[in-house]
């Protein structure tokens, strides 16, 4: 069990959501977040690397932005819709660039790895923001 | 002139936006993370802690999607809309929360002075919002 | 197997430390960077505010260092010990400060489990330290 | 006046060193992770990009230590030396390695503003470790 998900089990205020719907979100932007970073460096390792820039930009974005939403979702007694609605979508709309991006490169192993990350991120945001409608 | 104004004057790639308008969110948006991390702390230095206890969130949430939103504006190279677009939304509504609760705070100098690096930000992101469109 | 795992087994660059040391001191830095802001948020929910204020500052700064070390051993190409050994140092320190203020709150189970994040980022951070001698 | 000198100016908890050091450092520090952000961004435009990969990994490098020190710092009521002392030396270590690379790179404008940012970050940096013996 995933320490957001022991955290959220024991959280002594009110969540605007199910703990295991937004555990795993928090889990899954974490994972993203990393992963995205790494590819970063993997991507400018390569030879190719004119090829790779826009990869190399959509993962800075990603990290940016998974980053910032898993933070804003721990916070979540403070739960403001317009602010967690605009940017779950802005986190599904890179995650979907991002593993698409990835998926062009799918032939790199450190790409296909990040395409799974991204995908897997993109779905938990989506999640949340059904749940949290 | 900042740092941010003068590397877009010399930005080798397009933008999508005017030049003067992008460096100046980014100012103002590294300006709002750095205010709300410090008034943050302030907040926690408080004798009335539970009364700053919505303050203190919301300056979280502000610094990390004003630091995020810097980074994906940076990278405008790779400008993708239904990425910025609400991502900017979303720092727009944080900045008027957290500007509104800071201004309840007033008489603590230190969330007067955050208030106007929230509301300053909160115009410079509806300024490219706009300006994107 | 975590995608830091993953993604190391295919790094198209040298790495200065094994693979699987490495790997699992960057989970261990995502895994305390994201249980410290979870804490931080619980820390803000509980009635005795004043006792906790330590405790979300140290929060706070476990998960500001702990991701830019994150950031920075994901990019082993470049690595420079200058930057990595004080860079982990700190790490160390700040994940036993925070460890300790948990421990402190250890009837707070979300203290309790933050405590397990720190001890065991601060492991990790110094395993890498011996391991990059 | 900067955002953070009014805020120091405010603060209504003990401080661990003179205010305008501590200010001027904070400023330096978000100015340094904003600019390095700026100029991998604009290293990724360039043509000769197998040039550009160590001064973009430094730069990645300097954005997230820069950023976490200047949150550490922000929170000096838990001036802990252990922890922001090797932090500081982190920072002294990248700003300088990351200012090197930017000189050998001066004849683009924006590795030359990059690395007046990255001079001026380290100076501070070294001032504030004097000061804070």
């Amino acid at each position: 069990m995933s320490y957001a998900q022991q955290l959220l089990d024991t959280y002594p205020g009110n969540l605007n959501a199910d703990a295991a719907l937004l555990a795993a979100t928090i889990d899954a932007l974490s994972d993203c977040a990393q992963a995205c970073a790494a590819d970063t460096d993997a991507d400018l390792s390569e030879q190719n690397l004119t090829e790779m820039v826009k990869c190399i930009r959509l993962c800075l974005d990603c990290t940016d932005i998974c980053t910032a939403t898993g933070g804003v979702i721990s916070r979540m007694a403070e739960y403001d819709p317009s602010v967690a609605r605009p940017l779950l979508e802005a986190c599904v709309a890179i995650c979907k660039s991002c593993g698409d991006e990835c998926e062009r490169h799918a032939h790199y192993e450190h790409c296909r790895v990040c395409e799974q990350a991204c995908r897997r991120c993109e779905r938990a945001c989506r999640e949340l923001l059904d749940a949290l409608e």
